[in-house]
């Protein structure tokens, strides 16, 4: 719970509760959405339409690792994604005149992670790719 | 009519004629729906919601920028647009990893262009932005 990601993906999924109604509901409780066991995974059809419900989680985990990035960087890197209803598509991360993250979806109806640990994990895992990515050309991300 | 971006534009809406019905139509009439004269736009009320047609013929009008630039520059350009149904939103042009077109979208409802010279001349004009950008930084836009 301490790593800068996780915080910053419990804080947009807070920022929706505009009238308090999950003030008493833990950070764990609130992520439980998006941790997907193995055997869950297993009772997913393998070809499926996602809903908007999960789309919005796919949103709000890269929207996360922007805030992640910004963190790390002081550089704002927005995402941007693009997808077919049937759960194929594209998310990319923006900072300014620069691409710092480029995601091919696929199987969106099945996103999610094993548990706590490997999401937190995996969002600084990308987080960390992005944030070098703008060490590299920093005058085209503060473009 | 000889502008590369008006070629790529047409090219892009003949692509979707499948069963050759458009055959005898000519290019002119294929724009038609690009034309927004002045007179005309003073029709449309000042705020409304795009339809889907009309998020389409923007979506393809950024598709012909992407494919005119990838004849300028032999690199590949691909649009993603991201639109609130209130007709706002922000398109960009992904070259690798260089953005080489950012581009904030309003009033999408009212899209169009006085005539076929200044959509030739407009979307020219954006193709050859992008060109200067993947000129200006070659190995990000062949990443």
């Amino acid at each position: 719970m301490t790593t800068p990601f996780l915080q910053c993906l419990v804080g947009r999924l807070r920022a929706e509760d505009q009238f308090g109604a999950w003030d008493r509901k833990s950070d764990a409780t609130l992520l439980k959405d998006y941790i997907v066991t193995k055997s869950e995974r297993r009772q997913i059809p393998i070809i499926g339409d996602p809903d908007p419900e999960t789309l919005d989680r796919v949103e709000k985990y890269y929207q996360a690792v922007g805030l992640a990035v910004e963190r790390l960087t002081g550089v704002v890197a927005s995402p941007m994604m693009k997808m077919s209803h049937e759960g194929f598509g594209r998310v990319v991360l923006i900072a300014g005149n620069l691409v710092v993250l480029s995601r091919t979806l696929r199987d969106v109806h099945r996103f999610g992670f094993e548990d706590l640990a490997a999401l937190a994990a995996e969002g600084m895992k990308v987080a960390s790719q992005a944030a070098t990515m703008i060490e590299a050309h920093p005058e085209l991300a503060r473009a």
